[in-house]
């Protein structure tokens, strides 16, 4: 392994230029405007005219938002927002009972990247799941409704930052940890930072049917930073493979302490050995969970050495590679798994870190790869040939090339600065080519300003022959990163289906009922065009009649078994806001703290006469 | 007036039609790819390619979201989500101090109708106006900034649906109840509806030194429900116009019993006559706030018959006449602000309801006006040759036509049931021309579908010759209106310029520090990149250490002075996050109630180093 020249000055001076507006750019600006010469055929290329739909979903991940963003390719139409970790004023998410339950206290969230659930390494499109850093969580989004249905806490562990990505056949994800804590994330002194802190891995599972996210184990890795990662394909399907940052194990001015260190490590792991260990007891109870300690239990765990704080690694399409990206090194460098099993089979290492044996270098190594004068590479996509391309932070563009040759293929700049880059079904077994999209983190003023603060960018690229930009989309912070996938392999359900087993549901409106339990009142309502009927029998059927401090659940079933005709139930000034979806059953749950009188109202335009579609909540006071 | 057929029949009808899909629509069908017959000049129309920016800002209602949606146009892009009345994760908006004071315990809002501020009934840029139907509120955003500034809550009231709309200058902006409750929102018995509820309007100004929203009196109108509403121009500068529904004063299952009487009234007020009558006292005290009686207190209001459950109401440019919708009346009348003087000015009345005088509508009215199969009037927006567009929400489609002669000059589908529509400049006394936008209310499978709910539809019309619908543009729920402003009139800032008479603003790394009195703790911190500094002078400078209990400000400026630097500040399971614009300094309170180490990162990608930016909370166990 070669001693890498540090580029820490070129880097911050390349991202001082950064932040110039594009009237400065006048390099890059010649060469946008070759690629745009032709701005009637990109027009035409991303315009998809009314009757005519998208080929492709984007999930993009909403960064702090908290939320994951559901975009159309080729138009760059921002189609949806699902609510994932932060609560969703204007869905109720989080305010209806069964997504107040899985939020729990949290009330925001930092979503980071998506992934779908696969079969045989290609996507199924039945589920997506992400990760939270903020708070440390997983989630399961359901492709037939688009609706959030399990989040999980992730416990020892801080910020699951290089999650969630899924092995071959949705056996496993796993969520390694980007900052190290104690276990237990109890109190420690930073003094004791490498005897007491750890950087936890959990392989978290999905049990489709009950629709649960479990962890199956832990990993109690050392205390380093967690950044990327990836599972492996076809002959590598049992092995997952991340990256690390911070191996110095600093504890302090992180951008200076953290970068010191010549190389850092890659880690390999083997989760079938791991399975294995747990079957055969091989792991320690940590706060209710099978944690594994790779300094006791070898075989499963092994370090790859790696320039200096990489950022992205990625599986080729064949599963026969794997590519760090040095963030802080000029270079992608691509490593053999085949290189590596028979390393590991021979026990080649040079010693180990923590107890983890460390794999020499030039024995796993296939090729380093560095494009002239493109600098940062971060991440790493494939189109159907099995063609790389990689994210050009510092120099903004995207660098194609040959992982078989390191031949660098084509260059494209980007507006500015791209984290990740997304290519269709790109980390499937069988990417589609086609298009790739940069998730650019600057777009400084390439769109009308909104202040100080500016939004993202997305920036479309034909990669169907030389490289493209073809469409640049504004989005709301912060898509860390994205999967792309056929449009056709989603099958969402129009309506929910009756449910007979629900003791909450109402179908009929001669079936509306309040019930009152000393001071639980249970509404049984429906919402329709254009009424809601509370209790069938009552003299105002929409109204709903309480005493303060009644502790009161209203369930409520939308009876308007057609497609997009969804209602809203609010209460007005008692901050209450929740969705029904047409033949969705939810329910509220509240105490009536506050005497008055309230009007209730559908949120969601649901008809001609939606204006009228309101009712009274009258709480009678306590005295 | 004639006697209005009802159409409530033709109408359900209409609207279930409107729940079929475009492969249904074969007459629509047939019409849309008519339109588009040349996609190519429709791409190009829309394209803006990189180097370019659009034309106009679209500032539009998030509806139930509680947020205001900013787009380019014609890009039709999403630029930015601005929070408004809900907590946004992203921005940490209701999670920073002054954020949070603002949102006072309200966790959802349901943005309408946004206004931007006005100087000779032009918008001038400076301010956008909103309101909250769900937790009746009001606020101002500032428009250098694009953020949030103030919010007020109005008492007496629930749901102001029909504001924001302001005065030629900005005096006032008036915010009628959509919904009518007792004062004081107390407990009253829906049996003493019409004696004892009332629909209270209130009149808020803005105080644009100290950059606050205040009520300068309030009205107590009659128990209806209050629609929508327009500020007069020009020669009915001093006047104000809003529709009524619910007349009837019914208290159950109104969209029967308020669809009853053949005619509701549109609420004229002269705001200046108001105004002087808080000025003598002619007003009592309820709540603390100044109540004008009308029934008591008369010259300032007056009622003009209109056919039954209007929906819009809108001044012409020039400020002669106002045109009101009748969703339930296949009509648009235009009325005559002078004919409604002169017969104020005779006492020409037919009687009163409520104590409150009715013109003759034949004395006000100037003309119906009844476009062919047109169904379902709801809103009108004009051009600058003072043309009307009217949305037509059954018959899913905009038409065109001379207020000055009622002649039907244009149409063109629209896909599906538009409520507002949106013209470039379109509420001011000059408006441009050029662009329409139908903020359509069902979108159906127009496109990819994204479960039981689909997005809202805005689409984007040419109206510089004869209409052309050009762009579809998905949107979250749920904009009810927009206004459209050009792009050259909004000034924005770059970065926050240093303020030094701010107490927690630390602008040099040797300035930090860490306060402790008691068990309050006062950080002075920055954010630059890519690192904290709390207390320069410790040991690890981006490390916060406390007490289980202490009361904890982190005061955090962003000494970065770059346009588009921002910061995050986020504590891991703290469920804690706020961001810092460039040069901005912002306060996060808590108690640090939960002992253990949690990791400090910046959340907004702000560097090549940006992985790196982060530190760490400990809290010290109590015992």
């Amino acid at each position: 392994m070669k001693k890498w020249v540090p580029i820490a000055s070129g880097l911050l001076a390349g991202f001082a230029a950064a932040t110039l507006s594009f009237a400065d750019f006048s390099s890059n600006n010649t060469k946008t405007e070759a690629a745009n010469a032709s701005n009637k055929s990109n027009a035409e290329k991303v315009y998809v005219p009314f009757g005519k739909k998208d080929d492709y979903y984007l999930f993009a991940s909403g960064g702090h938002s908290g939320q994951m963003f559901i975009y159309g390719v080729p138009s760059m139409r921002k189609i949806r927002t699902i609510p994932v970790f932060s609560p969703d004023s204007a869905t109720g998410y989080g305010f209806d009972e069964h997504s107040k339950k899985m939020m729990g206290d949290y009330t925001w969230g930092d979503l980071h990247h998506p992934a779908f659930s696969e079969t045989n390494g290609d996507y199924d499109g039945k589920w997506m799941f992400a990760t939270d850093v903020g708070n440390s969580r997983a989630a399961v989004v359901d492709l037939k409704t688009f609706t959030t249905k399990d989040i999980l806490n992730v416990p020892n562990t801080a910020g699951p930052h290089c999650a969630a990505f899924v092995t071959e056949n949705t056996e496993y994800m796993f969520l390694p940890t980007r900052f190290a804590v104690p276990l237990g994330q109890k109190y420690e002194s930073l003094d004791d930072y490498s005897q007491k802190y750890r950087g936890v891995m959990s392989a978290v599972t999905f049990d489709e049917k009950n629709v649960k996210l479990n962890i199956a184990y832990q990993v109690a890795l050392p205390p380093w930073s967690y950044d990327l990662s990836d599972a492996g394909k076809k002959s590598s399907k049992d092995w997952a493979v991340m990256t690390t940052y911070n191996t110095e194990e600093a504890t302090t001015t992180m951008e200076v302490n953290a970068s010191q260190a010549d190389r850092d490590y890659i880690v390999l792991f083997n989760w079938k050995e791991l399975e294995k260990m747990v079957k055969e007891g091989k792991y320690e109870d940590v706060g209710g969970q099978k944690m594994i300690f790779p300094e006791k239990e070898k075989g499963g765990i092994y370090l790859v050495p790696v320039a200096k704080s990489p950022h992205g690694v990625d599986v080729t399409p064949d599963g026969k590679y794997f590519i760090a990206s040095g963030k802080l090194a000029p270079a992608m460098t691509v490593f053999s798994f085949e290189k590596a099993f028979k390393a590991i089979e021979k026990k080649e290492f040079a010693g180990d870190r923590n107890g983890i044996p460390i794999l020499k270098y030039e024995s796993v190594m296939e090729r380093e790869v560095n494009p002239e004068n493109a600098l940062g590479p971060l991440h790493t996509q494939f189109d159907d040939k099995g063609m790389a391309y990689t994210t050009m932070f510092i120099s903004s563009e995207i660098v194609k090339w040959d992982p078989k040759t390191g031949k660098t293929l084509d260059r494209v700049p980007v507006q500015y600065s791209p984290g990740h880059s997304v290519a269709a079904e790109g980390d499937t077994v069988a990417p589609d080519g086609k298009w790739l999209i940069a998730l650019n983190k600057i777009a400084k003023d390439t769109y009308l300003s909104v202040g100080p603060s500016h939004p993202e960018s997305m920036q479309l690229i034909d990669i169907s022959g030389k490289m493209k930009v073809v469409q640049s989309a504004p989005v709301d912070p912060e898509p860390h990163y994205a999967q792309m996938i056929k449009a056709d392999k989603i099958k969402t359900i129009n309506v929910y289906p009756k449910d007979p087993n629900n003791k909450d549901a109402v179908y009929k409106q001669n079936e509306t009922k309040i019930v009152r339990n000393g001071n639980e009142v249970h509404v049984y309502g429906i919402a329709m065009r254009s009424r809601f009927i509370f209790d069938h029998a009552a003299k105002r059927p929409d109204v709903i009649e309480v005493n303060q401090g009644d502790h009161v659940f209203i369930h409520l079933t939308n009876i308007d078994f057609d497609e997009d005709i969804t209602h809203g139930f609010a209460i007005n000034s008692y901050d209450l806001n929740m969705e029904v979806q047409p033949g969705q059953t939810n329910t509220m749950e509240f105490t009536a703290d506050k005497a008055g009188t309230f009007p209730i109202y559908c949120t969601n335009f649901c008809s001609a006469l939606h204006q009228e579609m309101n009712g009274y909540f009258l709480v009678k006071p306590k005295n």
